[in-house]
């Protein structure tokens, strides 16, 4: 069997996440599967890097499947945007070695998290921002941001209470940046800042709260050195709470 | 009666343009007579800067309308963004003059469409784009847009055929600018052309039109130098095809 790895992007709006699920048939991978399978006339099971969860989208998602097929990699690709709906799309495809997995080899993601931080409404990218009218201190959200790098474990982070699997990870690095629109924004209306997760993985969501909890620090509702006790304590109820699934995206995978 | 200017946005996506019509509720200036006549109680007319057509975007649209009310303008807003539809927002409002005139007063202004110059799909913007497969030629369609540019008759630029006004305006500048992703695309594969037109006032289909010829001569369909006779015998037929409206977007009105 040949074994393709594919680069997605989708916009989660529509979508109950990333992973089928019998009791719909409105996810990523399920669009996929029933795809492929129709092409291939056989089933076909298409492995994520990873969940993502209902409306949170994809810039560089990675995939892989094994197909028995005649077809090139571009005439796969060529079919699979042929027909899938106009929010998910194969970006790119290349045949991998028998034995890659794109989730048992990935060696990091990186995330991104979109803030509009205005009290003025905005259209043209509101499936994509969380908007937040309260003014945000940058320079405090970067000093807690601070503490959450490096090797932690991340248990009052995420809303996985009962898995007994290891809880710790490595974020290399978080960036927080101020945006300035450069197409749609009426002068100064739009201000974005857009926070960037580099890690080794992340829990079930993890960046989600991660956020919750820079925001409240951004608030002043928080101080940044309490991440430290935070982290420390690992009791979710300490952390912020969850932000939206929408301004979430999931940017890269790395593979070495 | 107090006069007050607005500046809107809207995603065209959803509506059949800007002008009220007696067959359909789903236009802009429709969706805002309804709600500011619900607002006063008694039936308020909107005024646009102008037209734009169904499927076609603003991000600084200009309106007015004569309101008795004790409101503030800042409350007027907050009412209309808290009824609105998400896809249309008011982003900044005014007290006018009693005798300013949204459409009469206009002295300018830009429209901004934007191409997709890439056979690789792409998933974010793709309500507010047109996908174009073929290379396009920059610095052929560059050359083309000075003969645009100036004081012309534009009667082969636009699908009123019977109107018996002059068909003469003026184009101060057409811009054509490579703009690489820089958020959602994977690497090389989101090659954005946009085109950003000012003038002192655009005939009927007139942007869509320029934009449907500026793209044949970035094809080598057309020469740069035919543009002159297309202007000068001002045949319909002699230039381009009408490009989508989804990547139109009238960005700014302009008052002295």
């Amino acid at each position: 069997m040949r074994n393709f790895k594919v680069i997605l992007q989708y916009e989660g709006t529509r979508y109950q996440g990333w992973q089928k699920q019998e009791s719909t048939e409105n996810t990523i991978q399920g669009k996929l599967e029933a795809l492929l399978s129709k092409m291939a006339g056989s089933k076909v099971e298409v492995q994520g890097s990873g969940r993502t969860d209902a409306g949170v989208h994809a810039a560089g998602q990675v995939a892989n499947f094994h197909l028995d097929t005649e077809k090139t990699p571009a005439q796969i690709m060529e079919y699979m945007n042929f027909y899938l709906p106009e929010d998910i799309a194969v970006v790119a495809i290349e045949e991998a070695d028998e034995r890659f997995h794109s989730r048992l080899n990935a060696k990091g993601k990186t995330y991104c998290y979109r803030v509009l931080n205005t009290a003025v409404p905005h259209v043209f990218d509101r499936r994509y921002v969380h908007v937040v009218e309260e003014k945000l201190d940058i320079e405090a959200m970067r000093k807690a941001a601070a503490f959450l790098t490096g090797t932690h474990d991340f248990k009052a982070f995420t809303s996985n209470k009962r898995s007994k699997k290891s809880t710790v990870r490595t974020i290399d690095n978080i960036k927080i940046e101020r945006i300035e629109s450069t197409f749609y924004g009426i002068k100064g209306s739009n201000d974005e800042i857009r926070f960037t997760f580099s890690g080794n993985g992340f829990l079930y969501h993890m960046v989600r709260i991660m956020m919750g909890t820079l925001l409240e620090v951004g608030m002043h509702k928080i101080k940044p050195e309490e991440l430290a006790d935070i982290l420390e304590l690992g009791l979710r109820e300490n952390a912020g709470e969850l932000v939206p699934a929408k301004g979430l995206t999931l940017m890269e995978v790395r593979y070495s």
